[in-house]
């Protein structure tokens, strides 16, 4: 069964074409899904380029509530990619990342615990050495 | 393509038969692939469960070397599920997990960088009460 | 002026009757406000004692999104307490807090952001020896 | 009663020209407190402020033993007002906050556990951008 | 040179008796030493047998001041040891340590800057498993 | 007995001529070791300074398995210096550190349990002012 996060992580994981339009077919109603990637040693620049796409994709209104939601949902995927050591260019690794948004409700068809924003990071950290890296994954999620 | 971490998230993600089935065919050669499942607010019950399939699966030799990469792998893949607040019962909440092991290239075809050990993590953490609690995935990996 | 972390955190400081009654007639409209007292090195009874009387005292409603939103505001104010090194009996110490649960607007009269939760915790840590200990404070919020 | 950390954080609490009055007369005899204002997105110079300011209002005489105390009860308020993430910049969020130093006893009249110095942070932390921000408070302490 | 952290070091790593006599020859003046050893998968246990011998063989006095400085000594010890994911039993993992505690001036001579305490701890961190372990160290120190 | 991460430490404490000698001679077959100094506000400084010596002095071959247990060592490492609150510049504090390198068996003549690596930090850690700063140690090792 789907539910918010299978969706997040679904979408970040699958890159072949047939993968994302299975994917696409799949998705249950009331489920809105961005992905796209970002590559940096500064982590702001990760927070960044979600945050800009989030709102330009109009997955949060224009107040703090929602950008609230986002940036706590981002920040846990973080975490999930530092496995315990906050940081990235402050201790010499860099990350290439596919990152998705998904907001809809928790669980498919659970529409009484309102909306909530998923955010997936998936991708590879290492050190800035072509093929020097591993994968890494993380998933964030809150109401909305 | 697949890869050591995708192998292992899309491990604990596909629950249907016929994904299972799907993902079993696509499985490259080279990788060896356990999933099971483990709940508590105990965290240490986690890593005793894993461990302990890893052991009696025949995932590690009964050396410390090969042990010290699995538990660096759950401990990471722990880290992502706590998202920066490292515990369960000591913070009052719950996780139902399932968990997936696997070994084998970090990428398929990349023999030359030797094996590597994989603990996927994915399932429900919050409250000790039913359905409140939301999704969670970790994911570790360490050269074995 | 008054807003939802200021109304937290004077909650728990002031405690001679004179204070406590000020307090209470400069509250502005469209704040609830709980007090009460919790002592242990368990730190899950510290988790449990504000989430029942949140519930008790009706500060959230029977759904998952505000017992979330209450979670992480004790999660984060325990955070505070614990100054980066999060723990109580695990690394010997104890806690003996004064805690307050606060709803309403962010700031006053700031209704288009909808309400907040505020929990603010205050006390003394550490040994468990009468007046080896000192003062220790914790805020957290989220949009309910 | 008054004490050590009560002080610190009624001081950063209180803005209105009349509360600050009421704390100033009434703060017990053996204290010293100052109070200001920094903000940034780089964590740092929340610390040099704090340093510079209390070297140059007499807190801390020239020795390492005052400067470790001071330096030590700055980071436990800052970790009061990371909760949990330690980070400003580097996760893409700025403070905006009102700081205090403060030395004297650790409780009014508890002349024989010498002096301590107590800092306080409180104020807003969020996106860089107007109004998307939520308070924050942090308190640390050491003897000095 | 010798200096206080060193001389805690130098202290948990020799356990030869002639690498031990040679060190308490070396001892200058105005240092004072302990010595002994601590197991468990409960951190708390590290944590209350220091503190108790700390006492029990003069190192601080009765009061506060002296516990939080041997207190923070071990909390800071303890964080080398755990090497960024603090925890022992909870992560599964089980210590078996010398730990050495060490008072005197901060480097030999530096008699300006008062006393220091130091806590040292070393030895074998793992699996509950005879032999699946390997050396952690972890120093701490403040003024006292 | 020597093992891998007294080895280490040693080499990081000790450094006077004839201590080095000493340490030199008594040094068991199958180990490697090197030493040198490294100091900055900039903790990735610190990284970069021993993943380029441990290349150039041969510890690692040209692989990411052996890059990765190099660095995941010198991160725990770091952890030890930082006890519990990772960061150098970021929270106005710099480091001035002796670095060793070794590599060999986990305990002297353990063969079976393969190669591992460990990396020692020792230093002053402490305000960016002359003497403001007191001693850290922090080790890390994984199998190689
Ligand atoms: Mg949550
Ligand atoms: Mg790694
Ligand atoms: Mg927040
Ligand atoms: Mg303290
Ligand atoms: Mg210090
Ligand atoms: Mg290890």
């Amino acid at each position: 069964m789907m539910s918010l996060g299978k969706i997040a992580v679904l979408s970040v994981l699958q890159t072949e074409p047939e993968e994302v339009k299975l994917l696409d077919q799949s998705l249950p109603s009331g489920y809105k899904v961005y992905k796209s990637k970002v590559g940096s040693m500064d982590s702001a620049k990760i927070f960044a380029a979600i945050e800009t796409a989030a709102k330009r994709e109009g997955f949060i209104s224009s107040n703090y509530r929602e950008e609230h939601a986002l940036y706590h949902s981002i920040l846990e995927a973080y975490h999930g990619i530092c496995r315990g050591n906050a940081g990235l260019g402050n201790v010499l690794r860099s990350a290439g990342l596919l990152y998705s948004i998904v907001r809809g409700p928790r669980t498919v068809g659970c529409a009484d615990d309102g909306e909530w924003i998923a955010v997936a990071l998936y991708g590879y950290m290492g050190a800035p050495m072509k093929g020097f890296e591993h994968e890494v994954l993380g998933l964030g999620m809150n109401p909305i």
